[in-house]
């Protein structure tokens, strides 16, 4: 494939679930920070949003009236951009997580296996994982599969051939998260290896965290995949 | 390597933290019963007694009570084998599940990382595994690493590097679990490319679970790896 029938899709992550405005006081908090903060990646070539949002006191939640406020805000400032929610498990707890679903944004992120984060257990427990796939199916969004671990990847294949995934997977290889897969270039190739093996018509993406993401914004790019900020 | 240099190491796990008498009764449950199908399975040609204890009502636990006395018998019936105790999360919960360290067995399972099984989370926490694998430093025990997916591969090869776990590492590469990595022959592979890559000295073995049980012993012994009933 060429690079002109394969543009590289650039999704911007503007806030995420950790930064606050002391580690850095430009991160958007508020939805009218956001939108704004998207506008300007949208006018840059950015194409898909991943939108967190913040409670009052900066925290992060899963709030369906903030992600409905962000969502009509990016969608006003942003004709055609592809807006996607994190149903991530740093913003809530069981199925709260998936309590936005019903807005029916375009996608949603959908974690598939558990793995360590830095000092926790990311827990991502089958019968969770179910409800969102399910919930997904439910509302029309498609799902952007984190997949922490080469585990992560095959579960997402088999959602597919059993329907609870519907076709073609969108895959985001996620690297550099301490206790859990670091960027290694070797693997990433692995990680596409296995996608194109069990899911042929599988796209993919990949997102370093912290230090690592330039370091994979390019080993993405170099392999006609798709990026991350 | 030829195979008289690397003699295969067989593992036997003679009772595991589920079946019950009423899946098969020959299932040995009381330490009587568990020292008796070692010493069968020592004059057979197993080398490691892969140990879980039960309760007196059958179910798992980590009672270093019975640890050690299961570990006496084996030691008393079958000299020279290695014990070989099991830290897995099914017979307790947090440091419980190292309570039988101080026993100083040769031997003793580590989970590195945390992954999803057939209906819950398998939770290895970054802090308990740090301490688990500090007791078995302390006690002078070998650890056998329970790799349910890539990364905790790449996270053993870490914890030795950093000083966490003495090398040479003995890695159980572990297939065929609903949820977690299925029994994947190229998956295999890639297990045993990544841990000669980042530790070029380790040893390894795997395990099929249930039905992939004989299939993986197949893989194993093809590739110069060790194996577990
Ligand atoms: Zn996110
Ligand atoms: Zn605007
Ligand atoms: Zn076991
Ligand atoms: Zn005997």
């Amino acid at each position: 494939m060429s690079p002109a029938d394969n543009p590289c899709i650039i999704a911007v992550a503007i806030t995420g679930s950790l930064p606050t405005k002391e580690n850095n006081p430009a991160v958007p908090i508020t939805v009218a920070e956001q939108v704004e903060s998207t506008h300007e990646a949208f006018e840059a070539g950015a194409s898909i949003a991943h939108c967190h949002v913040r409670d009052d006191a900066g925290k992060p939640t899963s709030d369906p009236e903030r992600f409905a406020r962000l969502k009509d805000g990016i969608e006003r400032h942003c004709p055609g951009m592809i807006v996607q929610l994190s149903t991530g498990g740093r913003s809530g707890a069981g199925r709260e997580r998936g309590g936005m679903l019903p807005l029916r944004p375009d996608m949603a992120s959908l974690a598939v296996g558990s793995n360590n984060f830095p000092t926790r257990v990311y827990e991502n427990p089958p019968d969770l994982v179910d409800w969102l796939a399910s919930e997904m199916l439910a509302h029309d969004v498609k799902p952007e599969i984190e997949a922490f671990d080469l585990s992560h990847v095959v579960q997402a294949t088999r959602m597919q051939a059993d329907g609870r995934i519907k076709g073609p997977l969108y895959v985001q290889f996620v690297m550099g998260v301490k206790n859990a897969m670091p960027a290694d270039e070797r693997i990433l190739d692995i990680y596409i290896e296995t996608l194109r093996r069990l899911a042929p018509d599988a796209l993919w993406c990949a997102a370093g965290i912290g230090a690592n993401q330039l370091v994979l914004n390019e080993w993405a790019i170099a392999r006609g995949g798709h990026t991350r900020t």
